[in-house]
């Protein structure tokens, strides 16, 4: 990152839930200036308004570039989730217009697809998307492990399975997250997500369908191998480790520098109080 | 198959569902004898009693054997669900509990793994395990398009993706079963079997998680690489093109000669009144 570039106060285009906010506050802790360029109808205002911020309709593309230059921004950061917009939060301005054909075509083929298309635009138009984890690498989970809660050989080795399972998984863009338990695979993360993911975990015990003993079976979360990380780190969470309790998981198992972790210092507490393991594979 | 075994009644071995007695049926069809070892708390009764039965615990191994060889069997095979059995269901006679340290070390390592043990086992007894599809090969899906609807360009692509997603799952031991829409995998199948994860597939849908038109996606099944395939192979039926429809896809795909439908006639029609097709991938 040239040194004139990392001066210019970092843009953090902003979706919904707290992990916008998790990257401002360490950007500023690093002494970085700060912009917010908060989604309308996404980003929470009661948050948004503690930071220096422009509001902005998602789709208004032309709209958010002029903010951009007028703020002296050069580093773009996309956090958060923009989840099932409605019509009515879409601004198509001219320029989104314009680029319409381009969007749709990278829609297709697979999310990283898509977001190498956003950077090679971001770039072309004299910006540089980076990642949270470049701004904010404080909040990745590091190697070893983050409590008191220790992985036993069992753990270990279905962590090892189910980072086997991602990796091989990696080349048809799905499954950032699986659960294996005692070596065998019981659910892999496609569309759903992790939290869905989990409580079917929870429901495949409950019904009986899975026998388990209390505590076996690790969540495992790793970036796709190859993934553009500049967008969409795969995340975990204080929630993860509850509804990783309610399924009756040992703990959870993640790829170091590859996962992010918002509140890490309580998620670990919670982790902690519950019993489980929280644990960046070691290779 | 030398010829006396084939000359003996089939052992059908035979737990919950409609699938065993859709076996009888075909082995009785082909000229063959049939003798049904039905196991209690899971075999239908009213079914049952239409065959040549013998009633069994599970858990009864001696008991079975003396029963299969005073029958005069020599093929076995073993189908039908026997999910979640309770305590009570279960009876461990001499046999078995002798076996119980060869039965505890083949339930570990994966489905595979346990079916090759059985197998080993049963042909220790002087028997011989065999697929349900290797007696009734006519309940066995067909390469090419089943019913009047066709698949389209984009369906094939799909059924194609699906089946590299359960080629490369595989060695997992997981994963028999897929839905990819518009090249996007959206399920994969653990533990949670594919009717639950047919109706994961329709919520994603109905919560506008997944944005796909009417009639987009393919379920795909096919069996694991290198799946022993005399026990358990999977199966698609009316019930599954049921789901499959609110689900919102367009049709199901199979391995061909590697999926089993029970209700084969009943199934298409229903697939062509609901608009799905149902392909047995050519390859």
């Amino acid at each position: 990152m040239p040194a004139a570039a990392d001066a210019t106060p970092l843009a953090l285009v902003c979706g919904g839930g707290s992990f916008p906010m998790a990257v401002a506050d360490s950007a500023l802790r690093d002494g970085r200036p700060v912009v917010l360029f908060a989604i309308r109808g996404f980003a929470d205002p009661d948050s948004v308004q503690r930071y220096d911020h422009e509001w902005i309709h998602l789709g208004a593309v032309e709209k958010l570039i002029s903010l951009l230059r007028r703020r002296g921004c050069h580093d773009i950061v996309i956090v958060g989730n923009v989840l099932r917009p409605h019509w009515w939060q879409i601004r198509l301005d001219l320029m989104t217009i314009r680029l319409l054909p381009r969007i749709l075509a990278a829609m297709r083929g697979g999310d990283d697809h898509m977001l190498s298309r956003l950077a090679e635009f971001v770039e072309e138009q004299g910006f540089a998307l980076m990642g949270a984890h470049e701004v904010a690498p404080d909040l990745l989970v590091p190697a070893g492990v983050l409590g008191s809660v220790q992985p036993r050989p069992a753990d270990l080795e279905d962590a090892r399975i189910g980072l086997d399972v991602v990796r091989t998984l990696g080349p048809f863009d799905v499954g950032q997250g699986v659960v294996v338990a005692r070596r065998h695979v019981q659910a892999v993360e496609a569309a759903e997500g992790t939290d869905w993911m989990l409580e079917r975990c929870a429901l495949l015990r409950q019904r009986g369908r899975v026998k388990l003993p209390d505590r076996a079976g690790v969540l495992v979360k790793a970036p796709k191998p190859g993934q553009d990380r500049r967008v969409d780190l795969p995340s975990i969470g204080r929630l993860t480790v509850e509804m990783a309790a309610k399924a009756g998981l040992a703990g959870i198992a993640v790829e170091p520098g590859g996962v992010m972790a918002v509140g890490m210092a309580e998620m670990v507490r919670e982790a902690d109080r519950l019993g489980l393991f929280i644990y960046g594979i070691a290779e």
